[in-house]
């Protein structure tokens, strides 16, 4: 990021007609984005969103409130327009992609949807490592190549999205492992276990990080623990922090990626905007070790990017208030007595 | 509000490709207002933004961190679209009229300016009633007229702003009223005021408040303590709730308002949607008496109705997403196992 311009950012909000400070967090975004974009007029368009889908192993467990079909079935529901990250796409005028990586059910060939297959799905984290070190180079490279494409398309935000039924079993494995903690602290709900389903889950959970040991370096946790779309996620931000284009992070899963990148490279964390807080209880800890202020906290716990296009509003009002507001002087308002 | 399209829509909610229950306040979002507007697509637009300035007789008591110029000098300012409201109501498409209640600075005519001025400015609410019966009529009627010029122009949802140097003691005082709190708990930096500045202010509001008596009468405590700004703001809530059109409230002077327009009619209540917990400290007490759960929490203190119109897109977006959406049956999705 530019210092130069985050810090004329900061100087001319402080002589735009309010009261300093009295657009709060807003202001402090578009000082972030100014200095991100290097730019005197930050921006955050065209938007790039992205859903990494994959299936889990893990599911052989019974981890899950939804059958692992949905995963294969959602892909044609993006393509369609039919889910909420399409949606929301269509209504924020942002492009849309979506990187299949492997699913168990079938996917035929649908326009928007770029297949990137690794295997049918990971394999079944409670009795072995999810991927080899091979798949996660694939997956890790898929979510850079996601990366690539955006800049190479002029975008200015990056938004990575995930779909894999029993994606938060796998995320909350990891996330216990980064952040030393139990699974208790870390294991909730996803898609709508009951009490009986998440104390199931967690024992899941258990049963992994016991057969995965003591090993916290982040590339072998992913592979120990995570998923095809939470490696790929991982490679995309990183890919996004190493060509300086700013990433809007979802909920739970998307943040656990981040997390991985983070530890991986600490310098990424700069390069990281946060939408929302999810419902997943999972996600207070993982924020608080990133240090995160999410924008929203409205309950949402969806995925598929959904949280981060809600909030992607929020970035065009800071940047258009940043860039289009006038001066104290230039509009001759008087500005604070005795200043 | 319409009972059967509340049903409907919470039926609708169950039934998307999503887990049930997962677009959090979104969904309840997209159902209240189903049933506000009648219709089985709710929608937000257009939007109206109207914006009410008056000038406060208290600022004699030097309450405020601007000087009292700055109500006339902002109505130039939202006119030639240097405001923060102004550059809102421009990235919203939304149509923003200005509503004139009288200034001590002089104002000259100006395009989307609507002059209905009732004097310079309020008495001094600390040694007198701040408007008379017939100046508090006034300030309803424009609000009203606001409203009806909204139903009139097709609006489906209205945004009520506030310019007013002084505005948060007025504000401050009518909720100790109402609410039965003290100064201190309500008090707050308005603007910028420092400890002292709000100590200051604080006693102030005590004095006008000895002066006011014991009466609750909401509209007798408004020609008491009030202003033009928040009586035209009440006017315009309670005009659109009898004309069945939703407001969504803005900070802490629009909910103090409101505040007043539900005491005088609880009916209101329920077509208010609310926007933003404000920086301004007294907004909580005011935000938990009309059991209010704000949409976003962005440190914002600006007014002009700003936290409103930033929070529009979530509007939109919950309304998209339920009108837009792929149901489990139309996308051949499978739905929550055991179901």
């Amino acid at each position: 990021p530019s210092v130069q311009h985050t810090a004329l950012a900061a100087e001319r909000q402080q002589v735009l007609t309010k009261p300093p400070g009295s657009l709060g967090q807003l202001e402090k975004l578009a000082i972030n984005l100014a200095g991100l974009n290097g730019s005197d007029k930050p921006s955050v368009d065209p938007v790039r969103m992205v859903v990494f889908a994959g299936d889990h192993g893990v599911c052989a467990e019974g981890v899950s409130a939804f059958p692992q079909a949905v995963t294969a079935q959602m892909i044609a529901n993006f393509a369609s327009g039919g889910a909420a990250i399409s949606v929301m796409a269509e209504e924020l005028g942002a492009s849309l992609e979506v990187v299949n990586l492997g699913t168990v059910g079938e996917v035929p060939e649908l326009p928007g949807v770029i297949h990137q297959i690794i295997a049918p799905s990971t394999a079944n984290m409670a009795k072995s490592p999810a991927m080899s070190s091979r798949q996660v180079e694939s997956a890790l490279y898929s979510g850079d190549d996601a990366a690539r494409r955006a800049v190479n398309a002029g975008c200015r935000l990056f938004i990575g999205g995930d779909m894999g039924i029993g994606n938060t079993t796998s995320a909350a494995a990891l996330a216990c492992v980064l952040l030393g903690q139990q699974p208790a602290a870390l294991v909730g709900p996803g898609t709508g276990l009951n009490s009986e389903g998440v104390a199931r889950k967690a024992r899941i959970v258990e049963k992994a990080l016991h057969r995965h040991g003591p090993d916290r370096d982040p590339l072998t946790v992913l592979a120990s623990l995570g998923g095809f779309e939470i490696a790929a996620l991982t490679g995309a931000i990183m890919g996004c922090a190493a060509r300086r284009i700013p990433v809007l992070v979802d909920g739970f899963i998307v943040s656990v990626a981040a997390l991985v990148a983070v530890h991986q490279q600490p310098g990424v964390r700069e390069w990281l905007l946060f939408a929302h807080r999810s419902a997943e209880p999972g996600h207070n800890s993982v924020l608080e070790s990133l240090d995160a202020s999410p924008l929203l906290d409205l309950g949402m716990r969806l995925g598929e990017g959904s949280g981060a296009a809600v909030a992607v509003p929020l970035l065009r009002a800071a940047c258009a208030l940043h860039n289009r507001m006038a001066s104290f002087t230039d509009a001759g308002v008087s500005g604070k007595a005795g200043d």
